[in-house]
């Protein structure tokens, strides 16, 4: 991505193996997230341009001397962020947080949006899965590496419990997955902000029970009627803009969490009184991915959720400039690049 | 109170019973909170004025037709807020979020500092020690009503835990009483910033195990240091001012947790996105002081906890605009008034 608008697909060269900890990545499946989008709308003119790129699965093509739990032929899941799997943090399960981890892309790292990726600290951040590369399972598991892992983060930031009242902001595929996880994890009712009508329609097949598609105050509204007047225990911020954010702060009621999972796009943030009269828990951030691959993994092998549900194109790489054009017209809700 | 600096001690008609849920107390100690020093400072000038104080304890004078649990000559705990006891939130334990429940003063109701109160929901409000009115232990059932509850809750809040580094923001009475939370929680490590010598004394009585005097980013930074480059576990914010909350935020580490108790002065919260991509939760808000005293009391009796060591100085009623001066001028950490 060169900027705004900007993406070109080029030729670079081969990625390899550097550091002994890195494994060397053929990648099978990619896509492309919302949080991409941000740079779309608003990256300023860069000369030497940003790899992009950090949702993907592929196999191991090589591994360097100190990798001990991989080898040639794997196929993998690589999470939205590498991480060592030993550190304080990771140990703590927050491997976003990794004190020697980072993030894929930029300047000086590969994206997951290309043919290969030197991928550091492998063994920490690589998971492997016992599945063919063209298993019909292969969206729900690529969404493992982010969207899906989010969506699960944002619900237990939030305190989704069995029984209780989840409220999610955003009808994008990390809002849609919200449904999957508040359902998961036994919410009894599940109000969706949206508007659009295909994405409220899968969000009821994902398990919503509401859909609220008012906005701003009407929206507040709305929730409090569907909630005896209370507001939802549980909500999921999934977009991270400041109207948003302040819609997500607005309808949890006393005593009740949000999980933000939307990266914010305001320094500061909204409601810092009223989320204080009214008690409220402000939880999330960047999902460990890592450590919730564990616990979806059966549930997706299993078909018992079907988050792979929220890939509505599928396109190859020389296709990825108009993969960005088509998510951020809301053409389409989220697209896998098959190579 | 009838604007900002302008306390008055007038005679105003007797409290009486008026719903058949009330009963009538007569105060026999109250104190001057750090919370009224915002309006001392801010309120602008008011006809009608606002009765003040809402951290009281007294005589159980008379009762209502269906008060049930509470008879004349009972002494009674008043925390800041009162409540039924028995609606959805009080159920939970968030007293201060009462579907029936109120704030002390102002223009309708009684505050604590004055003789005598009409207090409503009594049974779900008041709560009955048995001890003496001159205890010796008096100032520390006092705090019970606010700032000890309060600190008790920035800690929940903060999740302070056995082992882990604590931080405390504000050496006002509660964050004196959040040194004692914490260590009561178990936190290995308290670290108090505040540069108050006579303050700094009591906070390392109390069990502070770390000074930090810098302030803004060469606090951060200090503590920073105290915590092995990593920032707190549980960071304990005691003021509620945008400099203060933004020190909070900083000095958490990733996936830490800060509980605010500090009454915010400003409508947007700091730090929206280093509190992100750092996973750290804000919680908190007023302390349901009325769930925590029957977990704190044993401990006061026991003296195991002297939170009442915060009073450094004690006035009659008619003291009471000399005690906000010298509050606000930080001649006194805390005053109790004594009728």
């Amino acid at each position: 991505m060169y900027g705004a608008g900007d993406v070109r697909v080029e030729n670079v060269p081969d990625a390899r193996i550097i550091e002994p900890t890195d494994a060397l990545l053929r990648v099978t499946r990619a896509c492309i997230c919302g949080s991409d989008l941000w740079p779309y709308k608003q990256m300023k003119p860069s000369e030497t341009g940003s790899r992009m790129g950090h949702e993907f699965i592929g196999f191991i093509e090589d591994v360097g001397a100190d990798v001990r739990t991989l080898k040639r032929g794997d196929l993998v899941i690589a999470p939205f962020a590498w991480s060592d799997g030993t550190c304080e943090f990771c140990r703590q399960g927050l491997h976003t947080s990794c004190l020697h981890g980072g993030w894929w892309g930029g300047a000086d790292l590969d994206g997951g949006q290309g043919e290969a990726v030197r991928v550091p600290q492998a063994d920490g951040t690589l998971f492997r899965i016992a599945v063919g590369a063209d298993d019909p399972l292969m969206p729900s598991l690529l969404t493992l590496s982010d969207v899906m892992a989010t969506a699960h983060h944002a619900a237990l930031s939030a305190r989704v419990a069995p029984g209780k009242i989840a409220a999610i902001v955003g009808d994008g595929a990390v809002g849609l997955c919200g449904v999957i996880a508040a359902k998961r994890l036994g919410a009894g009712q599940i109000i969706m902000l949206g508007r659009h009508p295909d994405r409220i329609a899968l969000a009821k097949e994902f398990g919503a029970t509401d859909i609220v598609s008012e906005r701003g105050k009407e929206a507040v509204e709305r929730v409090r009627e569907l909630t005896g007047g209370l507001g939802a225990h549980s909500v999921l911020e999934c977009v991270g803009l400041g109207e948003s954010t302040f819609t997500a702060l607005s309808i949890a009621r006393p005593g009740g969490a949000v999980g933000r999972v939307g990266v914010p796009q305001e320094k500061l943030m909204p409601a810092a009184q009223p989320t204080f009269y009214k008690n409220i828990t402000i939880s999330g951030g960047p999902a460990p991915a890592r450590a919730y691959i564990a616990e979806l993994l059966p549930d997706v092998l299993g078909g018992r959720i079907e988050p792979g549900r929220v890939f509505d194109r599928v396109i190859s790489l020389d296709e990825v400039p108009d993969g960005y054009r088509a998510m951020n017209e809301r053409e389409a809700i989220k697209v896998m690049v098959k190579f």
